[in-house]
């Protein structure tokens, strides 16, 4: 592969709901030079998350679409090749929405941040040093609020997110409550993540087992899916309760909105409240979370996991994979090294 | 009438939905004395409201369901007879929750507190200087948290309640829109309580209005309602919006739960919240609330209507009316004077 070629990854269409790999093409173009102010990027870790979902649907969401022939929106950590800026020099690491591509050329103003990878390896700085874990440091603690002794729900419990907000919960002193797809995912709650207990929402018995697990019922209600998990959950709303609205995952599609159980009433009886949070609306703060997110995974109260893909080939389908349930950790594109 | 009958309106058998005369039967007591520590009270005053539904359901509420046989549950003003407490003396005029009957023996604690009628009529102490306003006040400004040039719908727009929250919205320097059923109620909206503009749910054309009436979003919707009404105001919310969820008379029957559009979406993407409220939440502060809203009063920033009925034996059909919207304002049942 010669550097003066940039595989880029296209949409190439406009999914409905869950974008599959036949949604995106990849092409070659030549590397671009940075102007002024700008920098090139060589990309070496591509993301994969469930928001990108939402960034290539019609609907509306918090960002433009991303549009039909555009470079998917992704952020991305890589390596500065070129600069004409003198905020960052050729060899540093860095993150930002580099998208979807070999190299990026950006202003560097659009750079989020320089990375030292002395003590945390780059991929944790996409992951639970990047907006997963500053997703949930800051909905958790801002939009949750939990009080130690309380019950904390988490859904997709296992997950990049998830995971981060089950192990703040216990820091904070909670009992927390993980629900997650299948036996494996469930026991990586439980063993890997520390769950106090860790619920298989796949399994006959949901609803007995997700009672049986919150005997005091539930304060803080983390959401990564909606849906029936949702409902079940809602039912079990203590007085007070803040339920953080953080994903979707459950719903395959937001166009004509689906039906569920209306909400009002729990909210009402139980003078609880729903919120759904967007980690850009903390950008201001995340210099705290990260210093605090960093202690913690150096001190070993907060585990991560990561699966790391290999190829931009994979990108196209890695979407849709994460929508089955396939992964088993943070999911990366490695792309060079 | 002797003054040794007690007429009680008692719950006759338990509703699914909304109580209808029939669920009720009037009795005669003979009347009953205090003992040490409790007063007598000659109710003049009985009160009929929309939450007497969920007061009367089995389904899970925030208070014990009254129980078939007992007095139905009311708040009530009345002027003390008897009593066997160092804090009320006979003739006081007091309000608490009485029930719906001729004479009530209740602890002294118990009693809201004792009412001034030289500036306000004792009716005022029932609605827009009870729990309505009091609702209405404590809702918006704690849940709604409203700023001045922001945009803030309300639903049961011309009721107790909602009229009291179009005023103080207006006070605060909001664009205030009301929903309200009716040609009738959406004039009363715009004549009597000020809002800058008034949609009437029940005509054509509702959602064009409603995006007519709102042509910057909406920021605050103080939600009587859910139902159809909320669907068509939670596709307005502004980045940031507040949904006030105070009451559902839109919906006869939450047993079981009825679907409705999910809302998880809208608030994700706007990063906006719903919060039920209940009035009793704010009891420590209910005399900075009748300070404020009795001002406001006053001096005519306030405005408020009421709807009388005579006699005990319109209690039993009387909150099956205010779900059909037949009154015109607070509905109280005038039993002495």
């Amino acid at each position: 592969m010669s550097e003066t070629v940039n595989r880029q990854v296209l949409l190439k269409s406009r999914p409905v709901g869950i974008p599959q790999a036949e949604h995106f093409e990849i092409v070659e173009r030549a590397v671009a030079e940075p102007g002024p102010g700008q920098v090139r990027v060589r990309n070496l870790l591509l993301s994969v998350e469930p928001a990108m979902r939402g960034w290539v649907n019609a609907i509306g969401n918090y960002s433009k679409p991303v549009g039909v022939g555009e470079v998917m929106r992704s952020i991305a950590a890589g390596r500065v090749e070129v600069s004409q800026s003198d905020r960052f020099a050729p060899g540093d690491l860095v993150t930002g929405m580099f998208g979807w591509q070999d190299h990026a050329v950006v202003d560097a103003d659009l750079v989020d941040h320089k990375v030292d990878v002395s003590e945390h390896p780059l991929s944790a700085w996409l992951g639970v040093l990047g907006l997963n874990g500053l997703t949930a440091y800051f909905g958790l603690t801002d939009a949750g609020r939990p009080k130690a002794g309380e019950t904390v729900v988490v859904s997709t419990a296992a997950g990049a997110v998830g995971s981060c907000v089950g192990q703040i919960a216990k820091i904070k002193g909670c009992r927390t409550v993980g629900i997650a797809g299948g036996p494996v995912k469930a026991a990586l709650c439980e063993q890997e993540f520390r769950y106090d207990a860790a619920i298989d929402y796949k399994a006959a018995g949901f609803e007995a087992a997700l009672a049986s697990a919150c005997p005091d019922g539930v304060d803080v209600y983390f959401d990564n899916t909606s849906g029936p998990i949702s409902d079940a959950v809602m039912r079990h709303l203590n007085v007070g309760a803040r339920v953080v609205i953080c994903g979707t995952a459950s719903i395959a599609n937001w166009d004509p909105i689906p039906a569920g159980p209306r909400v009002e009433r729990h909210l009402l009886v139980k003078r609880a409240q729903m919120r759904g949070i967007l980690v850009f609306d903390y950008a201001d703060r995340y210099a705290e979370g990260r210093a605090v997110l960093s202690a913690w995974l150096r001190n070993g109260q907060i585990r991560h996991r990561e699966e790391i893909l290999d190829g931009i080939e994979q990108a196209p389908g890695a979407i849709a994979g994460l929508y089955r349930g396939e992964n088993l950790g943070r999911r990366l594109i490695r792309i060079a090294d």
